[in-house]
C-alpha cells in the first residue's frame, strides 16, 4: 500500500483536465489499496471493485488532492485521503441502493451491486469498503496528523454527517418539506463528506489552523451547492446523461431544493453558495486555483 | 468524549468479577461516546443504543482492558479501544441478523435490531456504529500510536478478517466442510476481532514490539477457542442459556468444529488452544494474570 511520489502540480488548466488527471491518479492508488479479485474471498473483492471502478467523477478525491495543493502539499500527501473518501462514497451508494433502502437497479449506468452480487454480498462489500477506507488513512505520510484526519472523515460520515443525513432523508419522504428541512438533509447527507474530503485533504497536506478553517467553510458551501445541482439535474436530465434513473426523488416524495423554491431560484442559490465558497479561498492565494475551478465546475456540470 | 482516569487495576479476583468490572466501566464509556437518544436523528441513535446496550458479555472490551494492563497500561489508556471493538462487534451482529443475511429474530434474548426498527434503519445503525468506532480511536491518549491502532482494528474487521470470514461462512453453507475450511472461517470471522481487541488494547497501553507479538499470538488462539466453544454451545444449549436460537448453525448446514471432529474432540481442541495461548503470556509476568483468567473463562463459559 505504498503511495507514489508526486510533485506539487501546476494549475494552469481547467477543471475537466484536473478532474481527469485526478481520476487517473486516484484509480491507480485505489487499485493498489484494494485486494485483487483473485484474492480470497474472491466474490467480496469482486463486488467491492465492481462498485468502486464503475466510472464515477471522482469529485471527492479531486477535492482532497486540490485541498492538499492549496496548502502547499502534494498529490502523494493526500493520496490515502483521496482513496478513503471515494471508498466511503461508494459504500454509501451500495447500501443506499439496497432493496431495503432506495431499491435502485441502476447506478453510474450499470446494474447496482446487489443486482449483480446479491443483497448479502452488497451489504458486506459496503461494510468492507468502509473498513478499508479507515485503514487507508493510516498510510498518510504525516503520521502525527492521522488522528485528526480519521476524526474528520468519521464525523463527516457518521450520525451527524452522511449516515444521519440518509436517515433524515428517509424519514422526510412524503412529509411536508421546508427550506430548513431540505437544507439540513443536504448538509448532512452530501455536503458533510464533500467538506470532509476538503478538510482531510488539507490536513494531509499540512494545513495550518487558519487554512483548515477557510477550507472547511469552502467545503460546506460547495457541498451544499453540489447537492442542489443534483436535485436540479434529477428533474431536468435524461437517464443517459445522468447514468441513473432520473425523477426518482420527486417520485419518492423526497425533499429537494427545486421542490421548495422552484428550479430557477434553486439555480441562483447554488451559484450564490459557490460565490461565497470562492471568497473563503482569497487568503490562500494562487495555490487555491484548482479548488476555485472545481467549485465552478460544481454548478456548471451536466451530470 | 473525555475518558475517565483509572489506575492500573489489581488482578486478585476471578474472571467473572473482572468481566463485571470491565462491563460497568465500558458501558459508562460507551454511554459517553454514543449520541443521546434525544439527539437528531433520534431513531438512528435509538437503534444504535438498542443493540449496543442489549446485555452482551463485553468479552472483547475486557480483553482490550486486560491487554493494556498486561503491558503496564491502565483502563483509561484502553477505554477508546474497548468501546471501539464492542461497537464493531455490535454492528456485525446487526448486519448478520438482517433478512438478507442470517435472518435472525432473536439476539441477546431480545428482538433483533431490524425487527424493532426496520431493515433500512438497521443497515444504517450498523454503518454508523462502524464509523463511530473509528472516531472513538482518535481519543486514545497516546496520539502517536493512533495510526497503528486504527490499522490493527481495521485489518481485524476487514476482508481478511471479520467481514471476509462472514463471506466464507455464507459461501460455505451446505458445502462439504473440512477442518481446514472451518478453521479458516473461524479465524477470520471471530478470532481476528478478538485478537485485534487484545493487540489494539496492548498498543493503547504502550506495548513493546515483543509484548505486542506475544499478545497477538495469545489473541489468535483464544479467539479460535472462543468460536469452537460457540459451536459446542450451539449444539448443547437451550435458547434460555444462549439468549439466541440454538441449533441454527447445524440447520443452515454451517461449518462447525463439532461437525468436522465431533463434540468431544472439539472440546479437547479448544482446551489445547487455551493452553498454548497461556504459554504466550509467560514473559509478561504477573501483570498478565487477568488475561490468563479471561483465557480460561473462554473454555469454561456456559453461554
Amino acid at each position: 500500500m505504498a503511495v507514489s511520489s508526486s510533485k506539487t502540480e501546476a494549475v494552469g488548466h481547467d477543471a475537466a483536465a484536473f478532474l481527469e488527471r485526478a481520476r487517473v491518479f486516484v484509480d491507480a492508488e485505489l487499485d493498489r489499496f484494494l485486494p485483487a479479485e483473485s484474492d480470497v474471498p474472491q466474490t467480496l473483492h469482486k463486488a467491492m471493485r465492481y462498485s468502486l471502478f464503475a466510472g464515477g467523477k471522482r469529485l471527492r478525491p479531486a477535492l482532497a488532492l486540490a485541498a492538499s495543493e492549496a496548502v502547499g502539499g502534494t498529490f502523494a500527501d493526500a493520496a490515502p485521503v483521496a482513496c478513503t473518501v471515494e471508498m466511503i462514497h461508494t459504500y454509501s451508494l451500495i447500501h443506499d441502493d439496497l432493496p431495503a433502502m432506495d431499491d435502485d437497479d441502476l447506478r453510474r449506468g450499470r446494474p447496482t451491486c446487489h443486482k449483480v452480487f446479491g443483497d448479502a454480498m452488497a451489504i458486506l462489500a459496503g461494510d468492507a469498503l468502509l473498513t478499508l477506507a479507515f485503514e487507508a488513512l493510516t498510510t498518510c505520510a504525516k503520521k502525527e496528523r492521522v488522528a485528526e484526519i480519521v476524526r474528520d472523515v468519521a464525523r463527516a460520515s457518521g450520525t451527524h454527517g452522511m449516515v444521519g443525513g440518509q436517515v433524515l432523508d428517509i424519514e422526510g419522504e412524503g412529509q411536508p418539506a421546508t427550506l430548513a428541512s431540505v437544507r439540513a438533509i443536504h448538509e448532512w447527507k452530501t455536503a458533510a463528506l464533500i467538506a470532509g474530503s476538503c478538510t482531510a485533504g488539507a490536513l494531509a497536506g499540512g494545513a495550518t489552523q487558519t487554512e483548515y478553517e477557510n477550507i472547511a467553510n469552502f467545503g460546506k458551501k460547495i457541498g451544499l451547492a453540489f447537492q442542489i445541482l443534483d436535485d436540479i439535474l434529477d428533474e431536468t436530465s435524461s437517464p443517459e446523461q445522468l447514468g441513473k434513473t432520473p425523477g426518482k426523488d420527486a417520485q419518492a416524495g423526497k425533499a429537494t431544493y427545486p421542490r421548495v423554491m422552484g428550479l430557477e431560484k434553486a439555480k441562483v442559490e447554488a451559484q450564490k453558495l459557490v460565490d461565497e465558497a470562492l471568497a473563503e479561498l482569497h487568503t490562500l492565494g494562487a495555490r487555491a486555483q484548482t479548488l476555485e475551478r472545481l467549485a465552478r465546475f460544481v454548478v456548471e456540470r451536466r451530470n
